[in-house]
């Protein structure tokens, strides 16, 4: 029996994750490569998803004819109608159809879209958020992402640029944020913004574990992780802040959208996310109105690290 | 020739403006009441629609036969779809069937909805943001009330309560709100918030026009153009806080939403509207992504005092 494969990307600055999915939704192969390797520079995005895709049609031993079709979550501001990547803050892309060469190249239909606004599609369509009409996603790693499901459908706004939540001001005279406001949820919430907490208070003279794992600004999850773990005073403070704004920010998308559900997910998530997720329920009837609290869940992803490889699949399926 | 007419209704917390509309959408009859005064008490909000809803006719001249349709905007959580009120904050209703008894006493379909969600709709279908997709609407009055027209439809989130961002958190240690939050957008830029910075410079021994002129917690828009016409410094201090608050709240709803244009509408705009919008004009770049900023006009409501009764009346048009 001839079989039907889907191959899903999730095209991050660093790294790229692939994975091969059968008819039963089940990954068959999976490839995890950082980006600068994949393709003779970024700027050449095609040669970077073609080298990718060829290398996993290759190490899988499936066969080209039994591809259905190529999906991709990446970066930055993305016309999924189109397959153009408009803007990405950081891969060198800009209006780039980037969908036409794919299909020829392969010549099975190619999707892409934003890759948190893809991964709160994963868990809507096969996670957390399973069975739910109104979903807000936070997605929480170096940076903040959003993602919205409204009525059932990935909302974009115009220009597809709607969800950028992650840069939602809570206290106009906070922190810089590398957006340049100040005070952004990602600028307390995010990896950018404990990290910028750790090292503020190492100049303060206080010692932490996290302080000599900080590279190109940011901690890896799994230092965090290590960090709470043993009691690493800085960095549970640094999370402590983390939740305390990430607990506003809900409970003022929960006031705005009226959601059934509120998804967290992201390599934070998937690495504390339980710790996160207690301490955001302590706070969060505070900041929002206690009658739309009464109708909104709060779950931690169930995709893990997966999201993003699930959600294009489900671009594939419409 | 036979006329058809459409009576729409205002339905507020101290006053109620009604008008009808005859077939060109011009308006022919005008009523405004005090809600109080339209029935023996608002407990039987029934009798005060069937109350108002036959003097119009009656003081018009209109024919019973005549009319249409009827649409009333009503503060509160309200399922549209049923004709429910599910929850008034300033009006005593409970889970009330309002549509059956309306519908059955003059013969005529009768659709109701929240008041600002309605007022959005208004400008959305006849006003300032008509022609537009996807629309963010502040209304400024005694509370901020909000508006969500998205992908061309009012979304109403889970359970018809979206789109209270009036209650968004900008600052988790500001002045308190009487939802029970600190430092919601409406503590600092309703009339609520701004006649307690009013009398709060009072009690600091500090003069203002406005002082003595907060009844319930309030001062009247019309004063508060009184007062800036005169240069009364607190008044125009009370504004900038307002104006910096709008402006905070307005770049959090372009950076979630990106939308195609947010409109202020509501009693205040209706007043000093020019002042507001030119002063959060000059702060909001502050406080969005500048990609998104690109893509979105802000604009005053175009119909003023009428949005809801232009809103009540595109519920009937559907």
């Amino acid at each position: 029996m001839a079989h039907s494969y889907n191959i899903c990307l999730d095209i991050g600055g660093t790294k790229i994750l692939g994975a091969i999915f059968n008819e039963k939704r089940e990954i068959i192969y999976r490839l995890k490569k950082k980006t600068k390797e994949s393709g003779d520079s970024t700027d050449n995005v095609e040669q970077v998803i073609i080298n990718v895709v060829s290398e996993m049609i290759k190490e899988s031993g499936i066969k080209k004819s039994e591809i259905n079709a190529i999906a991709a979550g990446a970066p930055g501001v993305i016309d999924q109608a189109d397959g153009i990547v408009l803007f990405s803050p950081n891969l060198p892309w800009r209006d780039y159809d980037i969908r036409t060469p794919i299909e020829k190249k392969f010549g099975v239909p190619f999707h892409i879209g934003n890759d948190v606004n893809v991964g709160v599609l994963g868990e809507y369509k096969y996670g957390a958020a399973k069975g739910y009409k109104n979903v807000v996603g936070f997605f929480v790693g170096t940076g903040m992402g959003g993602g919205l499901i409204l009525d059932g459908t990935l909302f974009t706004g115009n220009k597809f640029k709607a969800a950028e939540y992650g840069h939602m001001v809570l206290d106009p005279e906070g922190p810089l944020c590398s957006c340049g406001q100040r005070g952004c949820l990602e600028a307390f919430s995010a990896k950018k913004g404990m990290s910028a907490y750790v090292l503020q208070q190492a100049s303060r003279g206080r010692k932490s574990m996290l302080t000599d794992n900080i590279q190109n600004g940011v901690f890896k999850s799994k230092m965090l992780k290590k960090a709470l773990a043993e009691k690493d005073e800085v960095a549970m403070e640094a999370v402590d802040r983390a939740c305390h704004y990430l607990a506003v920010a809900t409970g003022n998308m929960i006031n705005t959208i009226s959601p059934d559900i509120v998804v967290y997910g992201g390599g934070v998530m998937e690495a504390v996310g339980d710790i996160f997720l207690e301490k955001i329920l302590k706070e969060v009837d505070r900041y929002c109105m206690p009658s739309i609290r009464t109708t909104v869940e709060l779950k931690n992803a169930a995709l893990g690290d997966d999201s993003i490889l699930y959600g294009a699949l489900s671009m594939i399926e419409g």
